[in-house]
């Protein structure tokens, strides 16, 4: 007997249903990464892509990929002979494709370190792409290489699973970033030229010849100018992941290339820059690092240099630097006497908390000698550093703590030329409001807006309210920075055709030591 | 009489909010963009920031920023005297900030071609940021200016509404192909490196002279090498917004550097290039110029050489090529007989639909006495653009004529060495797997895994599946382009330490020439 009829077309839709099931069980093989199977997969025929890691005993193939690694069974039985044989000639790192059934491994031979330690694949076809012939070190993460041999054989490198993870959470972060800039307040993305023309003073830049003898482009340290260009040119709000570029030869800890978050607004202050970077910083970081807490704190630079001894503080423990002039002011120890004695002169002392041995604590002695108040701050990094070394706990690795330095010096006197003075940051920085009077008549004594944001006492990022007035920015470069102003004639000019109030600031790949 | 415990809470709230709107509308001031006021806003107090576009007659100033323009009233009650002389004394594209209630304009004065014509904002206070002192151009859509005044005074070009939307959707659009490719597909943005080594054949490569006397880095054409070595790092899925950079002296139409939308994935098919990229075009192009429809079509070089006489055929019109060869076999024609004597000879025509004036007709008839195939493919081209002048439609300028251009031939004779054999696109990309075994014989048969992706006739993309055997790779370089394949070791090394099959695509630049 047939069904009823509204039966039988749902009759019909099932059995459709149930044969393309039976078809997907059967037939289809789906491509999964190394990483993702389960024991929900069991029974399942899939086909992976990846390289050798481990080959055991003519037994498993261990295959890996960005995602993780699963384990792949040798079929044993005499049908599979030739299987057998391509399988077990491989070599660690080559490239292939695998297909089988996914099963359960046998009881007690799970692993449980492994996220795909509870299933493995029975292998029934075997495709080599590749067969590896020689590796100059292992792709293993225990296999410690050094930073030299990594360089040359980056390729191999960007194999293990921590640069993986590195490359992969870069990417993601940057995303975000964009994601925040864009998408949620209203930046435009614009790619700023590379090949540009020399700046005043950027003795640092690479150049590179043209085809016109005797003239040549320069490739430039930030977009700092073009991206004021932007502004006068009507775009509220820049940014741009931008590529960076400065010669000061090879050094092992510094990069001929690098890349800041680079971002510039109009109509804006102080504090509105600083607040759409907590908030960049706080929607972008990465979710397993914990959260960001804001506002950050802020500190003068004055305040940094008198309780840090350095304009970056690492905030993470205390140990400030306290002034004792007082105390020791009618001291008969003749150092500190003579100190005292000289103009400006002070004794400052930072507290070290017990559990530095004794060896260690003469190291400190010796570096005590000395008097500057930089040098306390150095000081006082070294003792936390010594003191983690002797077991103390002083920095908690696992905390960040953000913090903005403000109100730094417009100018600083040249170290070369004692007599002049020179930007502080650089010459387009704005004073600030109260202080723009002292421009005229004691420019050492302006403050400018100035803002740098520091990570654990790593400096992270940097910008300013930028002078807007062509006026101000012809006095600052001519009278205060005895420049040629005829060199930057064009951002001059640009400042005088409708410049609006603008400011930004840039950040640093230094940033990506954190993540 | 007290309200009950229960409404005097609510009672309360809402004594609360309306205090908070009174607030609200006496003592808020809004910042809005000079395109957002509409009549839903009369009566509020607002603040707008932007550039004076007009000044008329001692009434209205007309503010602009990049999302469009607001009629800002001068007020003329004599109490107002100070704020008026402020206004009055504005030059055009000054910047200020201007404070005022909206209202509606007198009934008549509406604007309808304007989004804010319906109201204006009565000026209460103003801050002139800074005067705007002279312009080389006026900053009006319908002043026409020449191109050398607008790149000497880019700043200002850029203010232009036009140039404000081609940079805006320019980054919506690369937004939109970065959320599609990271986080649709997983793909992973990676920052290859700039000052690279000089790649064997890049004679079009900048110098970057290094600190070491005659050593020197080259800016890179294209982050190729790099994408493949990513590959063999275990990225299965790269890309990047790359910029690139060409030494061809200055001409017009070439930029020096440039970027392209660079992409590479392991363990794929050509096929799984081209679906990925028309994917990524459907979920990036602007929903302003329609829909694009999947799958674009596929036209193999062969069958483009044969029909359009060019590699990248417009296909938004017809007048295809057609072979007349057999007709004219026995003719007594003697150009024609001559043609066809020669080896390979052939006679050929397009058909032109009328609407050619005669003189037009003659421009043509002295082009056609040129034979050769691609000049027919240039005369069909010709031949359109005459037409067009003519008042004939036969391009739809609304149009977007999709199409991938596969098959092409893997080498071509060189130009200067007809001996020998150059690639016609890069040594990297493989054979079609049917082909491969003409590597050996007849390597000018073999036809590449090279994919050509042809906007309206432009050649808007192209990509290929990579050679990822080293001994291939070998072969290619040394038997075949007769080049040294030591100056390639580092990637040679590289294709056999596990190398997977790759292949991979760049956009250029030209695509936003449709945008």
């Amino acid at each position: 007997m047939n069904p009823p009829i509204i039966y039988q077309s749902l009759y019909d839709t099932l059995l459709e249903l149930v044969v393309y099931l039976i078809f997907l069980r059967y037939f289809l093989v789906f491509l999964h990464s190394c990483g993702e199977l389960r024991s929900d997969h069991v029974g399942e025929k899939v086909t992976l892509c990846g390289w050798v890691q481990y080959l055991r005993q003519e037994l498993f193939v261990i295959l890996r990929d960005f995602s993780g690694m699963t384990q792949v069974v040798i079929p044993q039985k005499e049908s599979a002979w030739h299987l057998k044989s391509t399988l077990c000639d491989l070599t660690v790192e080559s490239v292939i494709k695998v297909t089988g059934t996914v099963r359960c491994r046998p009881e007690g031979q799970e692993n449980k370190l492994m996220p795909t330690g509870e299933i493995e694949i029975l292998a029934e076809s075997v495709e080599v792409y590749n067969l590896c012939q020689k590796l100059p070190f292992e792709i293993k993460d225990f296999v410690k290489k050094s930073e030299a041999l990594r360089m040359q054989y980056r390729y191999l490198d960007l194999r293990s699973s921590q640069m993986q993870r590195n490359l992969r959470l870069r990417s993601q972060v940057v995303m975000k970033m964009r994601e925040f800039l864009c998408n949620m307040h209203g930046f435009v993305d614009i790619e700023t030229p590379t090949l540009f023309k020399r700046t005043p003073g950027g003795a640092k830049e690479f150049v590179v010849p043209s085809r016109e003898p005797g003239r040549f482009y320069c490739l430039p340290q930030s977009p700092q100018q073009f991206k004021q260009l932007l502004m006068v040119a009507g775009i509220d709000r820049y940014f741009q992941i931008a590529r960076c570029y400065r010669d000061e030869g090879s050094k092992p800890d510094r990069q001929p290339e690098f890349t800041q978050v680079d971002i510039e607004m109009s109509f804006v202050e102080q504090t509105g820059i600083m607040s759409l970077v907590e908030g960049l910083l706080q929607h972008s970081w990465p979710a397993e690092l914990g959260p960001i807490h804001l506002p950050f704190n802020t500190m003068t630079f004055e305040e940094a240099m008198r309780d840090y001894g350095v304009d970056k503080p690492d905030t993470r423990f205390a140990m400030k630097l306290i002034d004792l002039s007082d105390i020791f002011m009618s001291t008969d120890v003749p150092f500190l006497r003579s100190a005292l004695s000289q103009p400006g002169g002070y004794v400052q002392a930072i507290c070290v908390p017990s559990g530095l041995r004794r060896r260690k604590f003469e190291d400190i002695q010796d570096f005590m000698s000395l008097r500057q108040r930089t040098l306390l701050g150095h000081l006082r990094l070294q003792s936390a550093e010594l003191l983690e070394c002797c077991g103390v706990s002083v920095r908690d690795p696992s905390v960040f703590h953000f913090l903005w330095v403000v109100d730094f010096p417009l100018f600083l006197t040249s170290e070369h030329e004692p007599e002049n003075l020179e930007s502080a940051h650089h010459p387009f920085t704005a004073p600030l409001p109260e202080d723009t009077h002292l421009l005229y008549t004691e420019p050492q004594k302006v403050r400018g807006q100035h803002y740098d944001l520091v990570l654990n006492g790593c400096e992270v990022g940097g910008g300013s309210i930028r002078i807007h007035k062509a006026s101000e920015q012809r006095y600052v470069l001519k009278n205060i920075l005895k420049e040629d102003p005829t060199l930057l004639t064009h951002l001059l000019e640009a400042l005088d055709s409708g410049a609006p109030p603008h400011g930004g600031i840039a950040l640093g790949e230094c940033l990506q030591m954190f993540l």
